[in-house]
């Protein structure tokens, strides 16, 4: 398996590059408009075919490079969630979705309550968590019909019960960390780990007191239109 | 094996953590002042002992965490290449040196040429290449001693020697990639691949035209003090 992580500085987002060695076929998981002509330049120095861009939900920090990436990989295929609202995705993904790289195996796994439509995916010992779970902490819930409440059986009841070494990638880190693993999020994620209970964590949730994300107004309804900004009705 | 990369926004600087999850025993490469608690804080979350502080070089461009890191970790020893004119390292390191974390080897390559005191770090199927190799570049030959013609053989007839599929973590990045392999870089690399002489490499190199990294007063000096800014003479 061939991966990689790259990281966008300005919205502190991780995009993910997975691809079969053998058979030369990619899946990009959250690109980033402006970083759209980096990620091309590695997929076509790997020879890689790009198979898929998944995100892992509807963006309120960054526009997604899908449609900017499509350009110049036109045989890839767009997923965002069926729960995400984005129905110019090529396919509206389900929990339990498996998508194929070769003989790798992407599993789609609902974890809804940062938006209503987030969804991880889970590779082998690895899952990309997007904004449900982070290195610890979480996705924010007081948006995008966000709920705390969803939040915390996603990451309790699904995230926290792979095998403790899975390791996790996040959607963002602000600190400069890329990765961790279930087991660590288990015992020291201060929100949602050492075995803190939903009304504890509903109640962290609801007194964030934070500022909305700088790029919401623009992103969210790019990211509706899968990035195509040509689709964007102006203000 | 643990492993985990971490980035310096300020500097971007990598620094890696390994460690042997049997015994718990800890390395850091290229650790950042600044960035100490940080470091800290995931070593003890995870239960390790920090047992190496290993330098590739003495940085131009940020602090080494060494002596703020020691206060945390007392056991912890220091290394630095012998070449690097820091006699203040526990140990000074040469071609072919051995660290071990456990059942973890961690061997030492010179690779002088950005400074004259380079060195890389092996760890089975990974190579920690400091300034000496980057993603599709290489570090600057116009200070600290540095030698196009010393970078052009390091990374020609060590570094590309090994296998291809042996990952590159870099000491920087300055565009979001995280890691590379040395077959890639021996294809792409834009100054050091595809077979280019060390005549055209050190036109390139006497070509850059570079200005001086911002902290260069500031960080050699206290890195040839191992990061122990009491022990630095005021200008």
């Amino acid at each position: 398996m061939i991966f990689r992580q790259m990281f966008d500085a300005e919205s502190s987002t991780y995009t993910y590059l997975l691809a079969d060695e053998k058979s030369g076929e990619a899946a990009l998981i959250d690109s980033v408009q402006e970083q759209a002509e980096r990620d091309a330049k590695v997929l076509k120095e790997l020879g890689l075919t790009l198979k898929y861009l998944l995100e892992t939900h509807v963006h309120a920090d960054h526009i997604t490079g899908v449609t900017r990436l499509k350009t110049q990989f036109a045989e890839a295929k767009s997923v965002v969630s069926a729960q995400g609202g984005a129905p110019c995705a090529d396919h509206l993904a389900q929990d339990g979705d498996l998508f194929q790289l070769g003989e790798l195996e992407i599993r789609v796994l609902a974890t809804p309550g940062h938006t209503n439509g987030c969804i991880s995916y889970q590779v082998g010992d690895r899952v990309f968590t997007g904004d449900a779970l982070l290195i610890r902490g979480c996705g924010r819930t007081d948006f995008q019909e966000g709920s705390a409440s969803q939040l915390y059986d996603s990451v309790t009841q699904k995230l926290f019960t792979l095998p403790d070494q899975t390791q996790v990638y996040p959607g963002h880190n602000y600190i400069g960390l890329t990765s961790s693993t279930i087991g660590e999020e288990k015992q020291h994620n201060p929100r949602l780990g050492g075995g803190k209970s939903k009304a504890e964590f509903v109640d962290i949730m609801d007194n964030l007191k934070l500022a909305q994300p700088a790029k919401i107004m623009e992103a969210v309804p790019a990211n509706l239109k899968c990035g195509n900004l040509s689709e964007v009705s102006p203000a």
